[in-house]
């Protein structure tokens, strides 16, 4: 089961590495790191994820696209999109996390359909097409989005269960000793206090032109 | 802030990059991903990441160990223990996820100090001297260790707003929209059903021999 990660330039580490340490656990996982072209990738803060394939090489039955900043110039890459339609149309599970939803919209995958990305961030959704939902984890069919950074845990998670059974998953939960315990309840725009969350709005920087 | 991540071969990659994703959007944070040599470290389940650094060259203020089926055998490496005991004395925080804990006891660092690790090692970590809890989070002094994989994301959050006070601890964690909703309760060996622990144990491959 070949599960593909797409990479790419000021890439957040966390969104791919989250589900990465789920779906890689699952029975035939066959993990693969890919980019346009193989070699390493330099994440938005500073460290370097190495991608041993080029994407071209590759036919994933579950896709993976994470975001991060980056994902506003790759965007415009038509090269990637082009892949990420061919690579759709072969896929069992097509996933997003945080904005790289906004690379499966561009691509013209979400048209019409509910889809979920960072908080700050549903108004480019929108652009794409896509009814954006304020949800953790969003399922249409085969194509599964997930909400900011963090939430790609829940939803491989998720993923896992559909694919190997829910007995499977547990178990990837416990071996990845997956009992969140946040010591704060500030994870969510809608919980967290308004100084919090006018600090972080103004930490999310390198927003996409359209959403300012 | 130099914050230094200790890289090896069959580290969990999740170990470093959850504490990662939270610790570097500390304000003034310089995240260095380090191994004994500079270079690429293969992880536990194949993807690879990359330090920019070699570890004689680093002066922590926060050291993070993470763990892996590796820190078995790096455990035995005498040049990473010493590097370890003589960074500790100049850290200001000293941190392991999962059984990067295994690494600070063989170190000789968590002699008669309550600690925590991945659920499956307590007996590992008691045998370096340590008194294991079955805590997320285990503070004591300078020494902060996590339990397995995913906890360092909530170690990490209980560090930053040590450093950086709570208002900027939360505004990181609704950065990431650290709201977690896994979607099953079976993360801790407590509340998962009896078929899972026994499957996730089973899982839980390349233990130290001490455990068996």
């Amino acid at each position: 089961m070949q599960i593909v990660f797409v990479l790419f330039d000021r890439i957040t580490a966390l969104d791919a590495i989250g589900p990465y340490e789920v779906l890689s656990r699952l029975p035939g996982a066959d993990v693969r790191f890919a980019g346009l072209a193989a070699g390493p990738y330099r994440t938005d803060r500073g460290i370097a994820l190495v991608a041993d394939h080029a994407l071209a090489d590759l036919r994933p039955e579950i896709l993976v696209v994470p975001g991060g900043p980056g994902a506003r110039a790759v965007n415009a890459d038509p090269r990637l999109l082009d892949w990420l339609r061919q690579a759709h149309a072969g896929t069992r599970y097509t996933t997003s996390v945080c904005t790289g939803s906004l690379l499966l919209g561009a691509a013209g995958l979400l048209q019409g359909l509910e889809a979920t990305t960072h908080w700050g961030y549903y108004e480019e959704l929108a652009a794409t097409g896509a009814r954006p939902v304020a949800r953790r984890v969003v399922e249409q069919g085969k194509i599964v989005t997930a909400a900011g950074v963090s939430a790609g845990i829940d939803m491989a998670l998720t993923l896992a269960a559909r694919i190997a059974g829910e007995e499977v998953a547990q178990a990837i939960q416990l071996g990845i000793e997956y009992d969140p315990q946040p010591p704060f309840d500030a994870g969510s725009p809608g919980r967290a206090p308004a100084g919090v969350l006018a600090l972080a709005r103004s930490r999310l920087s390198n927003r996409p032109a359209a959403a300012t």
